[in-house]
This record gives C-alpha cells, sequence and structure tokens, in this order.
C-alpha cells in the first residue's frame, strides 16, 4: 500500500468514481418515485429531477474500503459494504430530518420539505432496503457477506438508540456528560466504527482484529461528534451548511449545553432562555451563546474532542499495523477531527 | 406431512409457540426504550409497560413456515426468516399509521399517537434492523439466508412503493384498477409473497420453484386487499379494530371508490363530498356509501376477490405439488380471501 504519500483528504477520495458508480447502480431507477427522491438524497439531482453535483464527503465508505486495504485487500472486495454503510447514512439522514423538523441541509431544501413527512419517511425505508440489497446481491463469499450485514444492522439498532436519546434529551435538564457520550456514541460513533470493522470482514480479517479497527472508528467518531457539537455554536454556517442557532432552538443536549448547564453561574440563564414551548427566539439563543462563552463552553469542547482523539489514538497504537498503515489512519483521523467544517 | 387433517386456522396457528418465543428473542430488552416500544408494538406489552396479550395473528411468518414443510424441511429451519418477515410488517404498520396519522389500530392507540411520531419512526426501523438480524444471526447455510434476505428487501422495497402510491392516489381523481392493482401489488402482495418463497429457500428449494409459490402468495394478497377494502366500508368495525369511515374520509383510493369513480352516476357525488381539504366528514362518508352500493360497488369487490382467489389457484395448480400439499394451501388461501374480518 502506497497510500501513505497521500494527504489523508486524498486518501479519502482515491476510490470516488468507483464509489459513486456503485452507489448509483445501487440505488438504480426503479421504483421511480422512491428512486428519484433517494438521487435527491444522493445530491445526484435537484429537486426539478435535473442533474446535480451537491454528493456529499462519503467518509464512511472511503473509510470502508481504506479498511480493506490496510488487511491486503482491494478496495474492490469492500464495496458493496461501502455502498451499504453510505445508503444507511443516507437513510438515517432522511428520517432525522422528519424527527428534527429541519427544512434545510447543505443549503437544499430537506426532502420531507419537498415532499412532505409520510414520503420522506418512504423514501428513507427505501435507502435501508438498498442498503441491505447492495449486500445481498454481491457474488462470492457469502460468509464475509453475512457477517458484514451482521455489523451493520448491530449499528444501526445503535444509531437508532443514539437518535431516540437525542429526541428524549430534548425534553429533559438533567443529561450528564455520560448519558450525552452513550448517545453519541450511538449516534454518531456506530456509523463510523461498522464501515471499518465491515471493510476489515470484506477482505477477510478474523472478527477481533475487524472489531477492533471498528472500535478505533468509533472513538474517532466521539471526537468528530464534540467538534461537530462545537460547531453547531462556534462554526461558520457558510462552511458547515447548518445554522448556528439550530441546537440551542431546538434544545439539543449537545456538550457545550450539557457544560454549561453543569455551572451554576450559567445554567439558570440557560434554563430561562429556553423555558416554554416552541424553537427559542434568536435573541434568547445569543444569550445562551454568552453564557456558554462565560463558563468556556468552548475550549471545554476542545478539550474534550482532542481528549477522544488521543484515546483513539492509543487504540490505533494497540491494533499493531505496520507504521505506514497506522501513520495513515492517525493522520485521517486528525483531518476528520480537526476539520474546521 | 399430516397438517391435511388440521383446518386452515389450526395449521396456520401449529408452530404458533415457536414463533412467538422466537419474536421475543430477536426483540430482546436492549436498547430499553426502542425494545419496549417494539414489545407494545408486538402486542406483549400494554401502553404503560405490563405484561399483555395483544399479538396479531401472525399470518405471514406462519405462511413461511408451511412452505418450509410443503418443501420437506422442519419449520424450523425457516424460522428466521419467519421472525423476519414478521418484525418487517410490523416496523411497516409502525411507519404506516404515523404516515395515514392513524391514532388506533385493533382498539389499542398507535406508536406515534402515544410517543410523538419522531420516536415511532425509530420504533419502526428498530423493528427493521431486528429482522434483519434475525437472519444475519442465525446458524447454518450462509447461502440459504442470504437468499432469503435478498427476496425479504426486495419485497420491502416494493411494498415501499405501494405505500408511496397509496399516499400519492389520496390526491389524484383518476386512478384506475390498473393503478391500484400496481399499488396492492406492493403494498399487500409483496409481503405475503415473500414468506412463503423465503420459507421455501430456506427449505433448500430451488430457487424458480420458491419464486412460483411467491408468485401465488402474491396473488392471494391481492384477493385479500381487496376483502380488506370491502371490510373497510361495509365490516364490522368491532371484529375489524378499524374505523368504516376512514378510507373514503382520507381519500383513500380503495377498489371500491375506484369503482364509484369510474361510475358518472356516483363519480360527481363522490367528488363533491371529498371536496376540500382534511377529513371528510360522517354525513359526507355516508353520503358516498350510499352513491357506491347504488352503483353496486360492493358486489364489484367480492367478484374480484373472487377472481384473484380462482388466479391465484390456477397459480397453485401449476406448481405440480401433491394432491394433501396443494389442498391445504388451497383451503389457506379460502380462509384468508374469506375471512368476516
Amino acid at each position: 500500500m502506497s497510500s501513505s504519500v497521500l494527504s489523508a483528504p486524498a486518501v479519502l477520495a482515491k476510490h470516488r468514481a468507483m464509489l459513486e458508480a456503485a452507489l448509483e447502480r445501487a440505488i438504480g431507477h426503479e421504483p421511480a418515485p422512491l428512486a428519484s427522491a433517494a438521487r435527491y438524497v444522493m445530491g445526484w439531482q435537484d429537486a426539478a429531477g435535473r442533474p446535480a453535483a451537491n454528493a456529499g464527503k462519503r467518509i464512511r465508505p472511503a473509510l470502508c474500503l481504506l479498511a480493506a486495504e490496510v488487511f491486503g485487500a482491494p478496495a474492490a472486495d469492500a464495496l458493496p459494504a461501502a455502498v451499504a454503510v453510505e445508503l444507511v447514512h443516507n437513510f438515517s439522514l432522511v428520517h432525522d430530518e422528519v424527527q428534527d423538523h429541519d427544512t434545510e441541509r447543505h443549503h437544499r431544501p430537506t426532502l420531507w420539505a419537498l415532499l412532505g413527512e409520510g414520503q420522506a419517511i418512504n423514501a428513507g425505508d427505501f435507502l435501508y432496503t438498498r442498503a441491505i440489497q447492495a449486500l445481498t446481491d454481491a457474488a462470492g463469499h457469502d460468509d464475509r457477506r453475512m457477517r458484514a450485514l451482521g455489523v451493520l444492522n448491530r449499528a444501526i439498532a445503535r444509531m437508532i438508540a443514539g437518535q431516540w436519546d437525542d429526541i428524549a434529551f430534548e425534553q429533559r435538564t438533567d443529561v450528564t456528560v455520560d448519558d450525552y457520550l452513550a448517545m453519541v456514541a450511538g449516534k454518531t460513533g456506530a456509523l463510523l466504527g461498522a464501515p471499518l470493522e465491515m471493510g476489515a470482514l470484506m477482505a477477510g480479517a478474523d472478527a477481533p482484529r475487524a472489531a477492533a479497527l471498528g472500535l478505533w472508528g468509533a472513538q474517532v467518531g466521539l471526537a468528530f461528534q464534540v467538534q461537530d457539537d462545537y460547531l453547531g455554536i462556534w462554526g461558520d454556517p457558510t462552511q458547515t451548511g447548518k445554522s448556528n442557532s439550530n441546537d440551542i432552538a431546538r434544545r439539543k443536549k449537545t456538550l457545550p449545553i450539557i457544560h454549561g448547564l453543569g455551572h451554576p453561574a450559567s445554567r439558570d440563564a440557560i434554563l430561562a432562555a429556553q423555558a416554554g414551548a416552541g424553537d427559542v427566539g434568536a435573541e434568547k439563543v445569543a444569550d445562551v451563546v454568552r453564557e456558554l462563552e462565560q463558563v468556556q463552553a468552548d475550549r471545554a469542547c476542545r478539550d474534550y474532542a482532542r481528549a477522544f482523539a488521543d484515546s483513539a489514538d492509543q487504540l490505533l497504537e494497540s491494533l499493531g499495523l505496520p507504521a505506514d498503515e497506522y501513520e495513515l489512519l492517525r493522520d485521517i483521523a486528525r483531518y476528520l477531527v480537526d476539520r474546521a467544517v
């Protein structure tokens, strides 16, 4: 493997054409209305059905293909697993948007905002079927694909449990950092760990080593999510594609908020600003941000992200990979966590 | 196989204890809130979490187990597939209820009415993961389980396409009987055909014969759905567990309505009654029922159900099964289609 001369983003992008073609084949064009909705979600067409180029970064499938290479197999061996995990990620986005009533993502209307909640639920379910089918319909190695399917579905169950908590936490003001970490391990960690474990399994790695690589990915996911929480308040909306008042307006229990609720100086001010029903107004959102900065919630987030990244690095070291592979994966983790967007 | 001495309901019920235990194992108790929601949907507990006995008839998994027996294998060989298909059926019910805003099913509050739409979407997604896992985590025959998973996911995609059409048709007054049949083949036929095909595959049947048995089930599904449409208007709500004004109030394009829209004498009256937004009121629903009876939509439904049942019977004959198996399956089809509820 000569990828270690490439930068992290270049490594993540190097199989992009192969991946995108496989994703398009997996979605297909039938049944027409569902395939069309799925193609919009995947970024290949606009709301009017015209060709578009709005695809996301495809980080999860890139990790899956990379894991196969780390274990000595061609990336193509893990392609059905990579396709499956990206389709699952998009299914989860579509359902999340319905659940959170988000009307925009990355400057485009969300699917339910275009088609209604009922059809967006259908489109999400459809993406899930196509994810499973990418693995059931691939050729060869029934045993590896079956194991990868098992890993994927357990990860989806954890992801949904995290999403459940995320919604349930909106009504609570006693969420602890431990509660938060369990939620985030599901909502974000599960679907960053799974592609690595699946890619390793598709390459023929033994189950314990594949699982260990998955654990590293899940830990990187924690750091990634904490950074995302930070950017959700202090990021540049033109870069992140998300409003930086949403999380506070909807009473999301992000790490900065949990940090702020844990400080007597800011707790009452946050609770007062978020009291009542409906979205919190812009002026009160600004009050909350000011309170969070007073208790250095922004700095606490960066510290947590660093701590999780360090712990991921220790997990990676314990895998005993060759130096090139170790350094490559470490660089990718740093790139994912340190991203400005 | 000595089942031919049993009546159809007895045949469908004979593995009930084994099935129910396997369904409970598949759901498990973790993650707690999702498992609890799933246990409510499956009928094992009430809204307060107390034990209950509200399970449905489990027709689809019973057909799956029966298919294995018809192809000479013990029912237990198809148990993971039977569990998967019943969990998928329940996932689809939970999402349908959100989409249709149904607040009750079989005299119990629907899940979203208890927990909100967001968590009901999560619970449906969770049931889907457990369905796939029932097949990925079973022992032996990776190849058979992988084929059954492929059949199941293609059926789910068709079911979702049918559900998409069902929602889209609410806004249309030009739905033809052919449109209706394509919708119903997905919404109902796919998940009655799939368990039979999967059961046969789990028993080691060759793919073409398994698919032929599935086609028979899908055709029985058409007859079943037409009968369901009939009962949705003229059935006894205390028996069906569904209000017999719902379909008309929500402008569902059921076969009686499509029949009525096709007759000049009733078309204008139906359109006038269903004009405007929101649910159609009780008085206007009664007007529509009167118009439908004038043009004998009730009788047309019974005739269609009979025609589809006859066509299913011809498909069954062409399978060339031994006489006992043929008669058993024919009796089951009649039982399903002729049910009063």
